[in-house]
């Protein structure tokens, strides 16, 4: 860490800090030639950054010199991480599809989607029982019985299985069915939830939420895995943005920069992302094209009666053709599909 | 509901847009002489809200007659409504000031601000026992240890006490200490929790998230009153935006625009709002002169030794500095304080 | 356009509209069974656009029926357009690569990476000769000299030149140079400087600007259009966001969109997009693999010694290299690069 | 600045990097004990910046020890500036207000609405008499007509005149009528309009673009100062956010952030920076209160009829009634208006 003292500091702001500082068991160096505005500390940085150094009179700025994260750093894990989910790893050579409806809302509506899909190439089927709606009035999901028609359908496809979890009072439940269980972008800095879900063995996806740096999505990343559960996979789904153009901002660029910063494999949703149907295939397209591990998208048969996000769910058959361009480009940069 | 549609919709996507209206108990009326192109509904819009009409065939835009909001909307209390803390009124003629540390820390450190606070002119007083962090390695609150020293305080002081509420496990707990539940701004779309203490009967402080509208923002007032509990006070804290001049950006505008929209009391918080103490009596005098009806303030004796938010906590003796200059602010727009 | 009239609405407030909606030459049609909230209103858009109806008493939401752009529109060449640069075409099957450094620096070293770019497949040279720069204290740009050694350039190398124009007094100088003129972000809304550019014959790249809605995009293109010169090329290269994690957030969503709602041919900057040079092979893929038209990139021999954007500057052998790799996402969709 | 170094960088990344800098005539420190992480280099920190060092091999992060604007800072005039216009003082005692119409639209309502304003206190009378406006369909102002109209207001009231300046081209003939040139929102990266205002001797008023972070504001106030001209008032008028509950959102914090950064006068537009009339006289208040050096106000005699912004127009007597309720505000705050 190093503190960047004011222009105005008076020599008892330096002198009070650095007797701070030690008392904390840290050493301090002392910058030569800089006006004496500079200190170089060493010690234990998560000691240093719950010190409100900011605030001390004389000190203009603190500046880390290490990651808040660490278990989620690439550093961790140099040569990258594949998450296994039963026969599917996500994170190696071969780009995962995850598709299937917004919302379970009916067993037979459910399987119909799950075989299409899996015809047309997906591994897991994704469906939610339990849905955060901006309105109270708004459907709720199915809850329970939604996790059965869940099963069902991996018993029946043999796809594995991808869905959200809410409440930390839900997380077993959830985990005795589902295979991947899902953090929503709402429930992003939900720490309860975050700490609830390290302690179990299945693998999560963890959402980025709509206004969420990157550097947030590892540490929270990090509240699952310093419980205990590493098998975190990491999904950008677009950010909030002043344009409303379309639903949400997909913000692509998230890909190769979190591939650089941490060793968990990277998905994206292009559904929610953009929030309409049409735009999903090129969007899908492009995150592969940049290094996406894998792909969370929406499928409806009939999108206009869908319980939620109708707009956004493409058909089957449109799903189809867009995993035929898919497996084109994907074999451009060197994966398969 | 008035659905508008494309130019080049079909007669034939326009009669099937009618019969699924009709068939789910709507009146369509169609506006004449304007190319066919509107659609008048008549019915439930809940439901209309539900069927992703978007996504239908030929249907360029729907523009919704109602606001999804009913409970919480002004048009339900035209009066406005006042949350009664015990002899604490919020909403009435007298702004309301609730101040104390980020975090409990220690019961000797507390009681000595809560009696500070209050001999400024504070009549609730604030402190985390459950504190949602960022970082996992962070200070995460003294849990019921805290809960226990802020009851404390009231018994002592008389002040009457907020404090946040993370988890719907912790509900229970929190309530039988608290005289008011805090959601914090990372919970502000946590609908589980916000079902939770809508079933308990004392008011909540709901925060607004870093990137929540204001419609979203009434809608999640709306879960916790459409559970049975009517007390909820509103609180802008800021938002995030693109400048970091600031820690967040506080949107003081909500303030008057709530008024207008809601019954419910609407309060300020300088002091998350900008993140630095150094702004926050200016910005609390701009709330209250724009009409806030409390403000919830971060005091401090050392705030360089705070356990977390030390920048943007006031000195006891600034904070009854700034009480002294919101007086005459107050009066000035006819109110007290 | 619709009017939709406020719940409270008084009749008065009904009849002075229909009234004052008459005087302008409009047609009024009265929606039934909405409870008299909907007015359909034909007749010029654009004159209703500036009547500022939504100040009108009674009123509480305008819904326009038409696009605010129309030469911009895709109804208005339902075809696409192609943009002509002498053998160049903007807008077909080729994507085509724009590349070069940030500024013209002196003579040898852009006539060195001009060879190298065009050596790599490029086919336009791009180098700023006059800069827009935040601080008044840095590089400004060479000026006339600049302009001199990109037409130098042009004619040893046969490859076409794009340069930014930043002052309505420059334009026909610029001209005389340049085979395209480019109006950067911070001037989208510079309309002066939109209706200048309107007035010659040469083709206009016109980038977003930071905080550009797609829509105020289209209206800036018109700006340019609605003078007279129709070549106009779009450029998506990165809007503000929240995070700093790159310098700007590219929007790839906007090609699709774009390519929807004009005719006019898109491409993206994915070195402005980034920030920084590491990031820009993956999202120039990215770009192709959803329908760009073509790339702007900046290549410099020496990034670290560049008077300005080394970061996101790639080193010549480096960009060659992704040239290679985008022929083959180019072919993955079907075109050529 | 000081220069930090990747974990990674290798002794001859760091020796190259020294050797670079000692060639451009910079004194390099290095920091014991931070494992060589950190180098201290002193000398013109312009000079450095323009070096592109984050780009150099090893470096993580640069961290400049100096702000890059200098005439603007607050240390360049530690006891603030007032600017004078004719009789009125911006940045004084007194609160200055300046209202009118969004534009000036023919000479009879200016007139009239000229003198109404004066008769409620404002010292400074507003009008556009060239427009920035998204669509190039729309009302773009009287031009030179207009101009007229304001110095025959100005001769008829008394009132100083305040109006916009878009063209480099046209500074001279908007100086020759205006008392006070407005640079918009829209221009405030227009670096060309920037220095030809700069180089006249009559005060600028500058608006803080949408997106444009605080720094960046000082760096527009500097290009204007560092070609000679050093009467500047700054102007906060909203900025671009994510919610369109409001047209803009107004960022108050920037009062008394910029008023400890800068010595410039600082005001507020709370007609551009809520979008409607009825927000404006609680905005106004707030700006009062939390130190604004003056307001600018729309304000209008038939807000329905108006050619721009409608809107957000005050009737004459709403401002009358906001001017006697900021007095009482201004005094609150030790101030006069």
């Amino acid at each position: 860490m190093i503190i960047v003292l004011r222009d105005d500091a008076t020599p008892g702001d330096r002198e009070a800090l650095i007797r701070r500082l030690s008392r904390l068991g840290m050493t301090v160096h002392e910058s030569e030639g800089m006006g004496g505005r500079i200190l170089g500390v060493v010690g234990d940085e998560d000691l240093l950054h719950s010190q409100s150094l900011d605030s001390s009179p004389g000190v203009e700025r603190v500046v880390p010199l290490t990651k808040p994260y660490k278990l989620a750093s690439r550093e961790f894990r140099p040569d990258g991480h594949v998450v296994h989910v039963g026969p599917v790893a996500v994170g190696g050579e071969k780009v995962v599809v995850m598709a299937g409806p917004c919302s379970v809302e009916n067993r037979a509506d459910f399987l119909d989607v799950a075989r299409r899909v899996k015809a047309a190439g997906a591994t897991i089927v994704r469906g939610g029982a339990f849905k955060p709606r901006t309105s109270p009035y708004s459907f709720q999901g199915l809850g329970k019985e939604g996790l059965q028609i869940l099963a069902e359908a991996r018993d029946e496809t043999g796809l594995r299985v991808v869905t959200e979890v809410m409440d930390p009072r839900d997380v077993d439940l959830v985990a005795s069915y589902a295979d991947i269980l899902q953090i929503g972008a709402r429930n992003i800095q939900n720490f309860n939830l975050l700490k609830e879900v390290g302690k179990i063995r299945k693998p999560i996806l963890l959402k980025r939420g709509l206004m969420t740096t990157l550097t947030e999505f590892l540490m929270s990343a990090e509240y699952i895995m310093s419980n205990g559960n590493y098998e975190v996979i990491l999904c950008e789904r677009g950010i909030r943005s002043f344009d409303n153009a379309t639903r949400n901002l997909l913000d692509l660029t998230a890909i190769p920069v979190l591939h650089a910063w941490t060793h968990l494999p990277v998905i994206a949703d292009p559904s929610h992302g953009t929030g309409k149907w049409r735009w999903v295939p090129p969007m899908a397209r492009a995150a592969v094209a940049c290094g996406a591990d894998g792909l969370m998208v929406e499928v409806h048969a009939t999108p206009e009666a869908a319980f939620s996000d109708g707009d956004q769910s493409l058909l089957p058959e449109k799903f189809a053709e867009m995993m035929r361009d898919l497996r084109k480009v994907a074999k451009a940069v060197g994966r398969t599909l």
